[in-house]
Parts: structure tokens; C-alpha cells; sequence
């Protein structure tokens, strides 16, 4: 049970994609706090006994549920929709798979492979992966936005102005988030939930997780942004960063290709130091290590460097 | 004086670009400490007197000296030179410029600015920009490299697999970076010492402040990295995040394009907020703002942020 919230949106208010026309699970009024439920971004095809086989069968018609919309009153075009984010209430499930065709390295990684993880959510204390790697949890939503002004279904994983499957790491609990608003009402939706995820998410998927979150509406009228921008009240990767980093580079005149190399290298640092699994090291790579653009202005190379914090294994 | 070093290579011991037929200015057994005199990146053109008309007038056959080269003996094609960065010994005076032509936003700013700086060399306390903003300060060399096998003169301004120009802000005291080695004796150059900078360098300069480098050579044999990597002893943005972040974001199909969309939103965020000119934002994001790349693997659509430290105006 929420105790702050003037709203709960359950479970069963979601959609697949957005779609302006889709009629809104509730009407609020600026200042309202709503808690939603967030079903996983599966849809609930993955649960704790789920194993790589069942990634081969996944129906994509159910992925990336969100739960909404909510129709914000008052909002504009050109307004933006403020978010506070309250609160997560995870569930202490979750899992993180390598989907073939999706991620940064899917050339090299073919095949579909899957981690369980079970972590406490009261303590939220990191979680094991493995044997011995213990990856430190940040809940937030990876799916987080208002509809979109043209007409029709829209897929769900391109994120877009006005938000949607931004993934952004730190839009965790504290942050304030503005989003472009392009229909009346906002027509806000969340899901997507994560326990855990590294700035790229760089093998396609987070810890997923369902979970509830809670979160505060307002409205800044005719702020007129262009993308989508947030306050954080504090550090963002002090969970991460005790032990320091280990940090491989990609060098060169494409961002893309420097992140892959950068990566790529760090998932051979691991799995030879570690003794695991290429796979296992990216999705690793996927929920703690974080892709910085270190230079981009020294004409015509560029370095992208990928963070991998040592806590993980010390 | 330094302490702890068996060698010091002075400022006079200073080359322009990279080629490998330049004659050693020390021969080093591993093992060896050895301190660099390093010139700022303007080869001293601007001191603290000169003003954003000395911009128009830099000479760039003059940019960017290295102090070097050192021969490592037994180093080999193959290996790698394992630097340990003991120590920077800053000195206090600094500059940060927009060159025309030159930077993330070449496009919109266009005309030459200047800041010089001036801030405590023993304390490294927080360094005044304007009239109310204090950048974190955390010095470190922004070229460190070694020599290319492919003969000829190569231009320092692009960074390549062997190092050079790699502005990566992280490679402070106490980071143990590894180089590939492509010729006999390694040949390594060091200079472009920075008093700060953010990730992504994005105005093209950093606080350029001339500074002495103080570095520990080993050797790692037949190590065959494809490309540079750094091990941190620790956190490497508690300088700058006690305050949290105002973040930015570029939302598209290209990396590039939406590095240059998170940094224009921050630049106007600032300007407006704090009443300072859009160039001076743009300096200010470039000594302190980090780019991120949130998101790498939702098809077509990418995130990329600019995380500016709220501690800068708070």
C-alpha cells in the first residue's frame, strides 16, 4: 500500500507502445502523487525459473508493457510534465538476458542467454551474479514518458522527445524529470522498471524488474524544451565508484565503433580475469559499467571509454 | 625539486606532433620515476596577460608540445608501457579557450573567447570562473603517448591506439594507464597538462595549465592491447558531485548529433539561469560537464547526456 499517494494505477492499465487514442487509466490534477504498478519488461513471459530457452520464444507483441496513461490536467503542448521521482517498491525479482539481434555487441553475441537474479529488496544490498561478483542495485524506470503528438501506434523501444524507453540510469528515486508534452493531457506512462543498469546498457537489457513506483506530477506551462532534461538531488555513482574503475577505451573517428571496442575489450578483461563466461561478462558489462565520451573534439578521433567498477569482484 | 623521481626531463626536451625518428631525451631502465616538465598546450603563446584577440593570432605549428621522448629500454612492439601516475605539480596559472573551428559546437560559436585562470596550486580549492561559479579542480595530462611505428611526422591532435592526445580526465594521480607499444623503446611523450576538465572536452580546451608530471614506467610483455586502458585507485567524480547534476539530454539516431543537442540544451540552461554569456556556458561545460551515453541499444533512437555539477553555482 502506498501511503502518500492520492492514486494507484494497477497493473492491469498497461499498453503496448504509444498511442495517443488509448483511452486514460485516470485524470489528475497538478500536484497529485500517483503510485504505479510496473509489470517487467517482458510482460510477465520471464519469471524465476525461466532459463535461456525460453528467450528463444519470447513474443514481442508483449514487451515493454507500460503502465497508463494518466491524463494530467491543464497540460498543453509546450508545456513540460515535472516528475518527481518518490519512491520505488521493488519486488526482489529480476532478470537480464541477451536478446539475439538486440544489444551493442549482437554481431558477436548470438546466442540467447539469461541470469535469474534474487536480491533483497528491503536491504536493497547488492546482488550476486554468479559465483563471486556482488553488483550494487539503483532502482529506476528505464520507460518513462508522455504520448506522442502524431497519430497511430508507435513502438515502444525507440525513446523520443518526449521520453519513453530513455534508459537513463539515473532517473531513480530524488531525480526530477521534465518532459516535453505534445497532447493534451501528457497522456504519461511508466514501466520498464530496473534494479539495476550501467550508463548503455550495453547488452540490451537491465536487471528488469517489476516493481511500483511513485511519483509526483506538476506542470512548468510553456517551458518549450526540446528534449528531455532532469535534476538530480545528489551523487549518482557513489554506490558504484568506492573501489575505482577498471576502464578500456575505443579510439577513433566513429562514437559507435569506439563503444563497441570499448566494451568488447572490457568483456575480454573480465571473463580472463574472472574465469566466466564472454556472455556473462557482457551482461555485466550491461548492469554496472558505464560508457563516457572522454574527448570528443580532438578532430578526427574520438574516445569513448568504458567504466567498469571494481567493487564488483574486490 | 621531486622527491621520489631518478630522472627529470625538462621543458626544453619538448617535440611538436609525433615521429618516431626524434632523438631520445632520456633512456630509462623499467622501474625508473621520472619527472616531465610539461608546457601548456599553447607552447606558452598565452599567459596570463593575453586576451581572446591572442586567440586570433596563435601560431598552431606551436600547439600542443609533449615533453619526451623517453626510450624504455627492452619495451617491444607488443608489449605494453604500464604508466603509474604518481604525482602533478600544478602551477596555478591556467587558461581555457574557444578557438574558432575548433570544438563540440564549432557551428554556433564562432568567434574566439578567453578565460584565464588563476587558482591555488598548494590547496587545488575550488577555482573562480566569473564572478560566482567555482570549478572542482583535478589536474592531469591530457596527451600521454607513445610513438606511432608508421614513420613520418604525425599531428598530436588526434588521439591513436599507442595514446597521444586522449583528454581523458580520469588519468590523474594515483591511475595506472596502459599504452601499446609499437616501436623499440616505446618512445613515450607527455604534455597538455590540464588544471580540469570534463568528460567530452567539449568546448576543445580544458583549464590548460603547464605542470609537472611525475610518472613510474614498467613494462608488460606481449600484453597486445588493441587500445589504450587505466585502472583508478577510487571515485572519480566525488570532486564534483555532492551536489547532484542538472542533466541534459540528445535523443536520435546519432551519437554526434545528440552530444551536440545535450551540450547546446546545457548551454542555454546556464546562460538563462545565471546570466552569463553562451560562450562562457559553453567553457564552463567544458571544464566541468560530463557526456554520457545513457543508452546504446534501444533501435534507432540513443541517449546521450550532459551531466553539469550542480556544486559549480551552489
Amino acid at each position: 500500500m502506498c501511503t502518500k499517494c492520492d492514486y494507484t494505477i494497477h497493473s492491469h492499465h498497461h499498453h503496448f507502445g504509444w498511442d495517443n487514442s488509448i483511452e486514460p487509466a485516470g485524470r489528475i490534477a497538478p500536484g497529485t502523487t500517483v503510485e504505479f504498478e510496473c509489470v517487467d519488461s517482458s510482460g510477465g513471459q520471464l519469471t524465476a525459473k525461466s532459463t535461456a530457452a525460453d528467450i528463444a520464444t519470447l513474443s514481442f507483441d508483449k514487451i515493454n508493457p507500460v503502465t497508463g496513461p494518466i491524463f494530467v490536467d491543464g497540460a498543453e503542448p509546450g508545456d513540460a510534465l515535472k516528475i518527481t521521482i518518490e519512491e520505488f517498491k521493488p519486488s526482489g525479482f529480476g532478470w537480464t538476458a541477451n536478446i539475439p539481434g538486440f544489444g551493442l555487441l549482437a554481431d558477436d553475441f548470438k546466442d540467447p542467454a539469461l541470469n535469474i537474479w534474487s536480491y533483497d529488496k528491503g536491504s536493497m544490498e547488492p546482488a550476486l551474479f554468479g559465483k563471486n561478483a556482488r553488483v550494487p542495485l539503483k532502482a529506476f524506470a528505464g520507460t518513462i514518458g508522455n504520448a506522442l503528438a502524431e497519430p497511430g501506434l508507435h513502438s515502444v523501444v525507440p525513446p523520443r522527445r518526449v521520453g519513453g524507453n530513455l534508459d537513463i540510469r539515473d532517473l531513480s528515486a530524488g531525480t526530477v524529470l521534465y518532459l516535453p508534452v505534445e497532447v493534451a493531457g501528457a497522456l504519461f506512462s511508466v514501466g520498464d522498471t530496473h534494479a539495476a543498469q550501467g550508463d548503455g546498457e550495453v547488452c540490451g537489457t537491465a536487471i528488469e524488474s517489476p516493481m511500483n513506483a511513485v511519483l509526483t506530477f506538476e506542470l512548468e506551462k510553456q517551458a518549450n524544451l526540446a528534449m528531455p532534461r532532469f535534476t538530480t538531488p545528489g551523487p549518482v555513482t557513489r554506490h558504484l565508484d568506492a573501489k575505482g574503475y577498471e576502464v578500456t577505451t575505443g579510439v577513433g573517428a566513429d562514437l559507435m565503433a569506439g563503444a563497441k571496442a570499448a566494451v568488447s575489450q572490457m568483456v575480454d578483461l573480465l571473463a580472463g580475469r574472472y574465469n566466466i563466461a564472454p556472455v556473462e561478462a557482457y551482461m555485466l558489462c550491461s548492469v554496472c559499467g558505464d560508457l563516457r565520451i572522454s574527448e570528443i573534439v580532438d578532430m578526427p578521433n574520438w574516445v569513448v571509454s568504458f567504466y567498469f567498477p571494481r567493487c564488483v569482484f574486490e
